[in-house]
């Protein structure tokens, strides 16, 4: 049995799956597949039209949350699990794997490519065309930019990011660059030349400055803090978990 | 004939026009004036009133589109072909020219003047008493500030940035500051010092790195990426694009 | 008597005070307690459900005022005159004192402790387990980060800020530092190392440039800027401007 709360405006051509929950003062448009099981909190817009989309629908997977105030355009993919804060803002075309975290604030600006369990916390900014690859964490009020000669339309590159790798706090990073996998990129950080996996890069502009594996956790063990999958797994499934026990991270 | 959506509360007093579309779920407040033709998308407050205001109307301009979630208080003043993301936040007594747009999540504080065909990306936050002439573009997470004692009121002096400057992303532009016509600040910079024209400057603090006519199409052709109104005019009226393309652009 | 607008869906379970407004399209749960006096306006959503406050209430104060289209989870708690802008979200257990403001999508992370009279302006994210004390002042797009390894949980330090201090547009502060009272960091700023009391400090990453007194009026007088207590008042209550025209600032 679905639940629809009564001061919603629901399509009846929007097909929604069974065992959805759609809050109080949402609007959800004609062109959506909701999946089995998941939820839309209060005052969210789904399947916000745009032509630019071309007729793509909105499909969200199973098991999925989305929280208050968030839009959601006609025309992007979600796979399973995926989970929201408040007042997200994804756009069309926006292709995306399972277990994707995205949190409050973010604007996922639309052609992007986005992999498996990846974390996007408060505030991202997500240009349009970028690529991040499966186990990807971006910290708050990062923004991934895609223009090397602003403004211009032509020229949009977008930026890469590879497995596992890490993006701490308020970096910016500049167009077309990549950053590898298993690599970490340090607070308010300006990104202006690609980063070789396993490696440290921070400042304005970024330098790298170490091996991934010379940063040691404080309390005297030497034990390296990354790879990150070694000590931390909160939220993620038991399967992963299980591959990343088995040290499966192509590190 | 206009259209209001039943789940909307619209004031009675507010001044609406011809072929005008309110959404679901919306607020439109006494001292409103919407011109011909506008759109104003679901979950809007329009003229929320403050008495900072002094009594002066909120004031839309014709063919205007507001997007969802966005609150515009009373007391400014827009022209026509407005044009908003979604989650707009605009103070009392700023006035603009035609056809503005304002990305995502903005910022305006008030007491601004903005001119015509001014682009804000998402998430730019834009400080009481900022000056921003025509054609000017900020990108996403960008700041203009105004206070050089903070906290003060006596002291705030705004940022003024001259016609067809770009300010890329996250970057602050300290109290006071001035950027040139034709200039470019790049992303991630702080600037410190008034920026003459047509010049380039960017880092923490922000240093004149090169004449903006120096930067070149990376295709080896050894054209010049600026002005930019030479390759990218995207969204804006034709007989402005005929001014550009007659070369008319005071560069 | 309470003025509660017909669209709001309102827990009965909920306490709310003597002459509480709340606006329309609001939703209002169950564990909350709103003092008298104060206004809720539409769009809010008070006291949204979570298992992180472990059942602890929402409580706000006498005489304060939250703007459209907030949060608020339950399990946190303010004193009196809370004030607030739009589209403001705030987690789980954080602590407040008297006279809050919080600013125009500022995003409280939870498990905070925040002392009395303390300013937050727009867009501003204070990490989970940050301690902030009296009168501090944080502006536009600055960030309180709190973990050391990213992504990890165990090992989260907040930061500490004291007394008087005020953090400037856009500056990044790192896990577990402290800022000492009176102290002021500059606009777009990087800090790594702790900073003692009465310092200004900024650049990326943030050094300490000079002491807070060294800062002095640009009209001649020789009059230090700082404390700001001296030349600016607007928004404090009669009490605690009586007690800084005393002097009584532990300077």
């Amino acid at each position: 049995m679905t639940i629809k709360k009564s001061l919603s405006n629901i399509s009846s051509k929007a097909m929604i799956g069974e065992n959805v929950i759609i809050g109080n003062f949402c609007t959800i448009h004609d062109n959506v597949k909701i999946g089995n099981n998941s939820i839309i909190e209060d005052y969210c817009t789904i399947g916000y039209p745009t032509p630019l989309a071309e007729g793509a629908p909105l499909i969200i997977g199973e098991n999925s949350l989305i929280r208050s105030y968030s839009i959601f355009y006609e025309g992007s993919v979600f796979g399973n699990q995926l989970k929201t804060g408040h007042r997200v803002t994804v756009r069309e075309k926006t292709i995306c794997g399972d277990g994707l975290h995205i949190g409050t604030l973010c604007d996922i600006q639309g052609h992007c490519k986005i992999g498996n369990y990846v974390r996007f916390h408060s505030n991202v900014h997500i240009g349009q065309k970028s690529i991040i690859h499966d186990f990807v964490w971006i910290f708050p009020h990062s923004v991934l930019t895609n223009d090397p000669h602003p403004p211009s339309c032509d020229f949009l590159r977008g930026v890469e990011i590879f497995e596992y790798a890490v993006i701490a706090t308020m970096s910016c990073i500049l167009p077309g660059i990549k950053i590898g996998k298993h690599s970490l990129i340090g607070a308010h950080s300006q990104v202006t030349k690609d980063v070789p996996e396993k490696s440290v890069a921070f400042g304005v502009p970024a330098e790298i400055k170490c091996n991934i594996q010379d940063i040691k956790f404080k309390d005297g063990s030497g034990i390296s803090v990354y790879p990150w999958t070694n000590h931390f797994t909160r939220g993620y499934p038991p399967h992963i978990i299980e591959k990343w026990n088995k040290g499966d991270i192509d590190f």
